[in-house]
């Protein structure tokens, strides 16, 4: 049976109209060049109306993803403090607190803020949202970087061995995936600019993947974190997490959060029917 | 500075083609009405072509989705029964290894072809796809079912304690999230279209909010799975983990098949500049 010759399905009339709402169409000829300068911005298309409930889902949204990004940094830098004694450079031991408050910090709450900021500032010119993109991915390196060779020297002075573990593998694909993102996003979207016109076919293809692939890697140090977490809390505790003790609670009480924000953030970034159209269109720009 | 007031970005270009492609525009007023019966469908599109470039793109995306998908069902079944002993009811140790096979069965490898149905079926009809995915969905209920009750009677057997980790909080968010997707997904998309007209609207409204969120519980399973991975490497295989061991492979190679199929699944069903544009539109509307 095909359902296309019955009738055809209805979502088609409210998927029609979110195109309509993105740019004026054009004439095939105009697909091989880029728009002229004259041309209206989504940013600035004072004709969106935003009704109540389009605000109240904005909001929500970034309100939701803003305290949960916070919220694993806060808890994990809590957790190392109160029960993992904090922070110490020459106690391998404690030396290795930093790793968790470091990569959760780098990895999820900048690298979130920052695929966040495409959501958030609806009102910024699209050359600041991409700026502030890039910028907040660079603050997050150093905090990678150290949280690395932190978990790496504490290893080494405890002879525990390295890569072994799923969490580690996991850790390097994602570390790897983060570098090609970063360096690839730099040149394509910020060098590349310096000369737009002849570049804007190669960066326009390079949008989704860019987008699709930041997600991805978003969502691998989600689970990293979580067989980190997962890791620690059988190497700390052992029998004791089957007891539900407090650390343990915290700990996956993190992991939850974690997991709020794979849930969130994706959506947050792709929401495509709500009336807050316009910043999610510049989302598939980047 | 306001970018926008220099010069508008080029890749806005590309994206405007996209969007024409997808529909021709309708008047505001046609916004709320569903498309007339003799509308083209996507489906139909016959003058979209499809080049070399985009063939490949299709094949390796749906290929390596493929082999993926069945890789990590075959390596889990490979892994307990040449590692674990296989399966006896009657033994609670061999009970609990069913856990681990019919919850990637179920929730990865089933769900996995459920999504990317969208992206394979190309020539299919919509309603076809719509129906083989509630099919793939609903093969995936008895395998979550008896994997939940192999683990909890296992774990009762053996007065092991339940829900005290961060695998079993997050197995209990995802069953809970796939369940309400399920049921949502069955009353907008097959029930209420009985009365297509009457619902179009609400059923737009759940369309990329269904799609989101299947694509996060998906993710969230692939979290679920491999904290369960990681914790049971650490109760089976202990010190001997750290050395490397056969075993330890075999289960961080099915945490990493996993981690690849959250990469490549919502890429393939997210992927929208690609000449495959009719595929990734008709997902847009589930």
């Amino acid at each position: 049976m095909d359902g296309s010759s019955v009738s055809p399905l209805p979502c088609e009339a409210p998927l029609a109209m979110m195109e309509s709402e993105k740019t004026p169409p054009r004439s095939p000829s105009q697909h091989d060049m880029p728009p002229p300068p004259d041309e209206k911005r989504y940013d600035d298309d004072d004709d969106r109306v935003w009704n109540c409930g389009a605000w109240f889902e904005y909001i929500l949204v970034v309100v939701v993803s803003s305290i949960l990004l916070i919220a694993a940094s806060v808890l994990t830098i809590f957790w190392t403090i109160y029960y993992r004694k904090g922070f110490n450079m020459d106690d391998p031991k404690l030396q290795f607190n930093l790793h968790p408050v470091l990569m959760i910090g780098g990895y999820i709450t900048l690298s979130g803020f920052s695929i966040l900021l495409y959501r958030i500032c609806r009102c910024c010119s699209h050359l600041i949202v991409k700026l502030c993109h890039t910028f907040f991915h660079a603050c997050s390196i150093p905090c990678i970087v150290i949280g690395f060779m932190a978990v790496w020297d504490s290893h080494n002075q405890q002879q525990i061995p390295n890569f072994y573990s799923l969490h580690s593998w996991l850790g390097m694909i994602t570390m790897g995936l983060f570098a090609l993102q970063f360096v690839l996003g730099f040149f394509s979207f910020l060098i590349l600019l310096c000369c737009e016109n002849a570049t804007y076919k190669f960066r326009s293809t390079m949008v989704p993947i860019h987008a699709s692939f930041g997600v991805a890697t978003f969502m691998l140090a989600i689970a990293t974190a979580v067989t980190g977490l997962t890791q620690k809390a059988h190497f700390e505790l052992g029998e004791n997490y089957s007891q539900t003790v407090e650390e343990g609670i915290i700990m996956n009480s993190i992991g939850v959060i974690l997991t709020g924000l794979g849930i969130i953030i994706p959506f947050a970034v792709r929401r495509s029917n709500s009336p807050a159209n316009c910043k999610v269109y510049v989302t598939e720009r980047i």
